[in-house]
């Protein structure tokens, strides 16, 4: 267990968002609450999931919704915290800590925000290892755990709990109109787990890893170094083209943010990279260059930083590059929940590592 | 307290079907299935709600969907059942008795299967005195009782508790958008009521009633008298415009069946009735004639069987008659959530019976 302090939540800021690979919302909001719990004196731990008891309860947060609309509608810190009391009340039971079901973006904040007000600490850990668009897009899902209870509140005092789904698919399409009738945004605690399930299941040291990421970007630019090769060096990447946004098509439809982005390099060769939510394939040429669940971030070419979906615009100089994913998601089982066949293409995944 | 005897169900399905003006969805499933618990030695039980103490749990349940799903997807008793345990389990506390929202339609029935389940009896009232499309539309709105919780179940075990709404209309909106995703046809448990508020808000003796009515219906065509004669003596009624069904409108869309129908007189004459599952406004040459929330009923001409908006069709001879509203939605509140502008039409109610 250590203590949080303002430079790791604002590296972990930078961290997350890359990771979220052009979702999992802006980590800014979510920042700027931490800022002002932390001027006002709270403090919050980061636990190791191997600390867990096997039957301790843990709480996983996320903000559910379409990236563009948390840009508009501004996260409250105590949101998050309601949604986990929520699920507290529901099951009568206390929560030994939170985490995030995904590290990517805004999300990376939210059990911050929830374990300021609860006082309990942040699970070092996440379900995804970067950000996905849907509720069943984790390796919770992967190791078949129950998809429910899980509960959805907005700010208007509007609060469900989803008792119980068919399968994970039916606990995302619920919690997804749900959501989707809040106004686009809803902040929701998933499935709770037991200690024993994120010590199997979840990906661990994620949190810490967003920090040494968002550290690593941060230290470059202090020095001046180029921040794309110290990220690529750090988190053994790729990098895959460079240029200018030329064409940005989004739509905010059904809880998501959908589109694709348009960059053309120096020598007028241009990808196209589809999105829902986050990146999902890179195309040169009508052929998938990367897909999911390998992580395609687009960042800016001189600070290294992520921009998100709902953030890239005509114009803007960028590179993207490659990470590895997780492993558990490229078994059978990843594949099928996350792969480029789940978000409705019809290719196979092949890795950017592999030409 | 008093058994129901079968004769009793029939004529129940009979009476609720006129009631439901339009809508409230066919009684023919739910009344084949009390035909089967009956055949296999249930009884139901109805109590009056003077009976209940103040402190008693009374379950409010209703089928909530599109009329037209409901002919698909059938009715299985023990989904009722289902969303009335789920309630119980939330609350912690069992029920002393269960009623319907609405005495419309098929929903007259939902009550008897969930007793016939349960063990408990069906309390001799309900919400609306007839059937209407949104949750927010019931005497309970009108004294501004609490909206939630609500559940919601549907067969494939997807299970919902809207433990929270902001107010009547949220749990409206939310719970719809659920049903919807559920494929717009869902079991649900309304907000629970005391004896107490059951005994100040409900509409009194309304299974009682639909059951008078539809033994004075089967018994005018037993003695081959004109029953719609004795639908209109016995409920007050006003006798509006007869003729054929020549055209016919209608969608399924955001869990509501809508549309309008056409009906030409023998003098070439010819009104239009739009509706929202119910009947809502009737039109002449452009002006209103009847509105909610006055029931209107189109019957068949030779039955005086109810005719509804999903089984409305070209050539059906059919009479349109007025009953009184219960007088608790002619208050300037009661009028705010089911008069002809909550339907979103820009007209104040007149009485079909001032003219």
């Amino acid at each position: 267990m250590r203590d949080l302090n303002g430079d790791d939540i604002e590296a972990l800021a930078v961290g997350a968002w890359i990771l979220g690979t052009g979702g999992g919302g802006s980590p800014y909001h979510g920042l700027i609450n931490m800022r002002r719990l932390y001027r006002q004196g709270t403090r919050v731990f980061l636990m190791d999931a191997q600390a867990l008891e096997d039957d301790d309860d843990v709480a996983v947060v996320s903000n559910m919704g379409a990236p563009l609309v948390s840009q508009e509608r501004l996260v409250d810190s105590r949101l998050t915290a309601r949604a986990v009391e929520l699920m507290q009340e529901y099951l009568g039971r206390r929560f030994r800590g939170v985490m995030s079901i995904e590290i990517g973006g805004g999300n990376s904040i939210q059990p911050l925000m929830a374990a300021a007000h609860l006082g309990i600490p942040v699970i070092d850990a996440d379900a995804m290892g970067r950000a996905y668009p849907e509720a069943q897009m984790t390796t919770f899902a992967v190791g078949n755990l129950a998809p429910a209870p899980l509960t959805s509140v907005d700010p208007r005092g509007n609060e469900v709990v989803v008792t119980r789904a068919a399968d994970w698919k039916w606990v995302e399409r619920t919690s997804r109109k749900i959501c989707t009738e809040f106004g686009s945004v809803a902040a929701t605690c998933k499935a709770p787990r037991r200690g024993i399930e994120v010590k199997r299941w979840a990906i661990h040291g994620t949190t810490t890893k967003a920090i040494r990421l968002g550290r690593a970007v941060m230290g470059a630019n202090r020095r001046h170094d180029d921040p794309i090769d110290v990220i690529l060096e750090a988190e053994r990447g790729k990098r895959l083209f460079a240029g200018k946004v030329i064409e940005v098509e989004r739509r905010t439809t059904e809880g998501f943010l959908r589109g694709s982005v348009s960059i053309e390099g120096e020598r007028r060769d241009r990808i196209q990279i589809n999105f829902q939510n986050e990146w999902v394939v890179v195309w040169r040429d009508g052929a998938p260059l990367a897909t999911t669940p390998e992580l395609i971030c687009v960042l800016d070419s001189d600070t290294g930083e992520a921009i998100g979906t709902e953030m890239v615009r005509y114009g803007q100089r960028v590179t993207v590059i490659v990470l590895p994913a997780p492993e558990i998601f490229l078994t059978p089982r990843g594949l099928e929940l996350v792969g480029p066949r789940a978000f409705g293409y019809d290719i196979d995944f092949r890795s950017a590592f592999a030409s």
